[in-house]
């Protein structure tokens, strides 16, 4: 009797897109703004998210993201983002931000990042998700990964809330 | 003891991206631009015919974009491009547009584009191109129909030439 | 008894315009990408659609973009667009693009392109366009250039689809 | 022995361009913010003035701008600008904005400007301008207009700073 | 009786904000434009005036814009909007821009601008603002320097009218 | 003999800035792209940590952004970002972003956030950044939650780290 939509495979909502950094999205060393980047990931975390419970769904937040090594005017940059892991209504999408070579297509991991998605329904409420179908080790540990992260942060939120009581 | 690159597969060189249809995208009936998708068939065919050259590539001419239905406000657009036949110098990428449903991911083809690039040398001269492997009937179709534009587009030119002296 | 809009001359529907090259419209060569040259291209060219059927014209297919010399950030664009052909629903628009010295005015010829529009009725569907009076010989011999693009193109996209039957 | 570049026609320097207003240049009302219309205005007005002295040419100050009619999205801009008056190394430059209906070619005036340009040489030091050759009765009103806009800001200025003294 | 909003010191409707100059915003040599700073003062002149009329207000007019020092790619510039005059439905704003250093926050005044609005009712027919509380001599300054603006303008209006009779 | 710069408050470094979502910044729903308001807090951050550092830094990591109430086209943003913790070379920014109602200057917390930044000397090599001076409860509450967030993700990413060998 459950109304849940059927359970999806993290592949099914999986996307990539590709971006070219220009001289606005960099400051004057040249080194892409972090706020650049997190435009594309955002885009392309909510396509991911938005396949997978098939309906409208808005950030509720950003659990992390991680600037490992600058991203320069001209860059070629590509971006996937999968869901790893979900609650009840919400979902945790990832995304790798690779830079591209222009001339040999060779691929070095730039930033990834973590951002939890809420489904909404036609009244803008929060709506159940499809569970996750988990085949692979990798889609184990990264929902193992996920699931970790969420909790980490519930925590450290009622840490905070609790000192300031 | 030639110099010439070593031929490459048109899978060597694929690339696809995706975009959202935003409002100053479109005209005030909320259907997109052609000038905004040309923008990123743009972007996403030389980014094909780097990676096939191996170098900087430029745009030389636009053989044909047909639009085949309308985009609009909101769309998600999937772009993929791959190079369909080379000349000496030159190469000629063909990029599909497709529109993607946001919630189910179902594609609607809305665009094709035909475009010929040509490869620079350090000194902004055009220099050789590695050849194409083509290995499937797909691959061969499209090296066919390429170089069928190609021919055709020059012969038109020629008798426009003539017909104005 | 004919419903059918009185003709006009080409330069009843001619417009031009320009534009300035920015950082942002330029590959990191400093060489204006095809792309944003179509832009404005495309722009200019439905002005003078629109102005010829005095209603909603959209982009149905760009004929051709020949790229002659190349663009560079800073260079003043000059576009002129004037209606070349029209068929019984739809229009063959020229576009000169022109670099200008932006202290000189001198004009030197960066691009020649050629787009197709169909003029929509309220229920976008296609509606007939008024006719053009020629009344010069460059009149005359662009609308008989376009008339020989447009047969041209419809006889390579019949050849392409007969081989692939 | 003078070394001024020769005297000048309006004619010589005046520009026109185009635009269209789309959802980002406009408040949630509908009507286009007066600061992308002098975007516009200032764009064309540098390409007027520097055409004149056929140099590097600053805006120094905006001595007015009228907005007569609300601008809405959707609308085609025509802008036209010239030079009016000219002091030693100054320049006026006088902005025409009208509504274009995208339809008819019909013009509706919403907006005058005038903006002071100074020339600049190699050193970016303010550097003489060539005088204006004034031939008809319009170009002699608009240069005596300007001469009064400018000596009207001079004296205001000093009655400014004398009150604060 | 009076159904007038009550009076409002500048303070209660004063804003500021900030912003960094992008290569896109400035030509060749690294100068911002007049119109990309010109954007900006009209966006926070209209915030002022929205807050002091706290409904609907329109730019009627740009009174002066002096740019007394040029402003470079990667300046921070801040700016500060608030009201100096009223009339019966229009508003005096007054915007100061600074470039501040971005390491040290110190502030050099690069232009001042002076723009007049009027507040709309839902018909889109002017009303009557508040009136200004001006408590401090700076306040009773500005006011007075914002109403001899005004009619200056007014009276040069009037003398360009004539003259053209 | 330390050559450390000087200790700093908070205050030293605190900025705000203000924004209007346009159209382009949100999607069809009418609702700010959490990326949009991401590429303002980044930029607002960098700020207040380049003056507290007194040179170049660049983003590090989002520790965290709460997206707490939608934000609409048409709406006024509000950002105040100051330095709550500081490591040898790491600031933690945090940004508090607010809805204004553009009338009334009312304001609405809709996201906060903290980002992490590295100070970078000449060789884009992580340097010293000066300690935090706090002198009132709020500073020494927002220094201590910094600390508690930055411990918990290093934390976490050993957990993470650990449970993939």
């Amino acid at each position: 009797m459950s109304q849940l939509p059927p359970p999806k495979s993290p592949n099914n909502s999986a996307v990539e897109t590709r971006h070219v950094v220009m001289p606005d999205h960099a400051n004057h060393y040249g080194t892409a703004f972090g706020g650049a980047i997190m435009s594309w990931i955002d885009l392309i975390a909510v396509m991911a998210a938005q396949r997978h419970c098939g309906r409208e769904a808005v950030t509720a937040s950003i659990d992390r993201i991680n600037f490992i090594s600058p991203i320069q005017i001209g860059d070629y940059v590509h971006l996937k983002a999968m869901v790893n892991y979900v609650g009840k209504t919400s979902m945790e999408v990832g995304v790798q931000v690779n830079k591209e070579n222009p001339y040999t297509g060779e691929s070095l991991r730039a930033t990834t990042a973590y951002l939890s998605f809420v489904a909404l329904d036609g009244n803008k409420k929060p709506t159940p998700v499809p569970e996750l179908i988990l085949e692979t080790p990798t889609e184990i540990r990264r929902y193992e990964e996920g699931k970790l992260r969420i909790e980490t942060a519930k925590e450290l939120a009622r840490k905070i809330k609790d000192s300031r009581m």
